[in-house]
């Protein structure tokens, strides 16, 4: 039962950041790279990879977020201190890396840490499939660190995680949650032009618990019997309820 | 009553790192960064420093390691885990940052943090004018961190300190003391095969302790008074002989 951290870059700019990110995850242990449509990587991001050239070769190149974190049951996002009010304004909550680490203790599973552009950070549509954003305490005069500084402080601080005994849940279920929940919204006619913001809301608030698979099945189960109550039913068939949510699973 | 940290990079190789290394200062609120005997600063440690050219500039250069340290209090080598082992021979205790945040949350004064060579670290002379040393929990793997990677990590566990009530003693006074127990050493007639060792030990204690001015004058009077005790005095000539310490400090 491990903690896994996966270290996602959103379209890197800079080569020699790539190898220096790189450097600083071998030097806390740390392997699983992915890389969203990097800038081109040669000498110099081998040169600051210094010992580190096998993750920056092992590095997993995709050209979608989605598929960066394909197979992460949490997607945590990095942002200086100045971004804050971008995230506000998509409900995500802003944690410190030690409070992070707090969090997350008790859990096992894999975590995706993203980064952004190094000169604008993470799109709006980005940031909305984060579970949480995270931050590196910094003075307020400069607060914008270098991209391989801040993994180096992230992987400083969360690499004391040893893993613990409550599974996170899966992605692809949360997903299939968040999913029912929206369409709970709709079926008891919520206003719409304050859907959006409290589907958002919502999944912040589900998304930073840290869910285990089973609470995610359970969950399942009441919005199912919310639906039938009010006369509706699920788009997707998912045959007989099932109160046991531990054998649910095997239908996901 | 605050915490000063000053940053001293001890010959360092590759201009870049100079500037993420004032970046990374600049970053945690820090600006008092000494040069040793630096390579060419140009472009590149120019834009590695970002937003903190500042910092950078305002740089102080020293030929010698003496005088990057002096008005310091205490000195703070940081190592990779591999160099351990000469930490080991000359009598070095290591500490992990967070060991050191917690030791230092009481006292006030200027703290420097030094940085050796990137490819050799210290020389052991170095090694021996340093009240202790501190490393960053790595892999075994590959323990040796970036310059800058390492300088941030460092700043970013010691910039939650506040600076307590406990004034740190002058690194002068500590000196003055050092050399006392030096002679103490010989008069008492030491095994000369065994008194460097011993002193390298006395020496460590005491400032790995973070004495306070109070101390270190209480401790110069017990050593005069037992030299006096044995027949020898003094090669310095400090005048009558003071009790209360505070009054001493006039003196030094």
């Amino acid at each position: 039962m491990s903690l896994e951290i996966r270290i996602v870059l959103v379209e890197p700019m800079y080569q020699g950041n790539v190898g220096s990110v790189a450097r600083a995850m071998k030097n806390f242990g740390y392997t699983d790279l992915v890389l969203v449509n990097p800038c081109k990587l040669e000498g110099q991001a081998r040169a600051m990879s210094s010992h580190a050239r096998d993750v920056l070769e092992g590095a997993t190149v995709t050209s979608t977020l989605d598929e960066a974190v394909k197979g992460a049951n949490l997607l945590i996002g990095t942002t200086g201190v100045a971004s804050q009010k971008g995230g506000e304004h998509i409900r995500l909550p802003l944690y410190t890396v030690r409070e992070v680490k707090e969090k997350l203790k008790d859990y096992n599973g894999k975590v995706a840490i993203l980064y952004g552009r190094e000169d604008s950070g993470f799109r709006n549509e980005e940031l909305k499939s984060f579970d949480m954003l995270i931050t590196v305490p910094t003075s307020e005069i400069y607060p914008i660190m270098n991209l391989s500084h801040a993994v180096a402080v992230v992987l400083y601080e969360l690499s004391e995680l040893e893993g613990g005994n409550s599974p996170l849940a899966d992605g692809f279920d949360l997903q299939l949650l968040y999913g029912h929940l929206e369409e709970l919204l709709e079926e008891i006619d919520y206003p719409p032009h304050k859907k959006d913001k409290t589907f958002l809301m919502l999944r912040r608030i589900l998304g930073r618990a840290g869910l285990t698979p089973r609470e995610v099945q359970t969950l399942r189960g009441i919005i199912r019997k919310t639906e039938r109550k009010i006369g509706y039913a699920l788009k997707d068939s998912e045959g007989p309820e099932i109160e046991d949510s531990e054998s649910m699973e095997k239908f996901i």
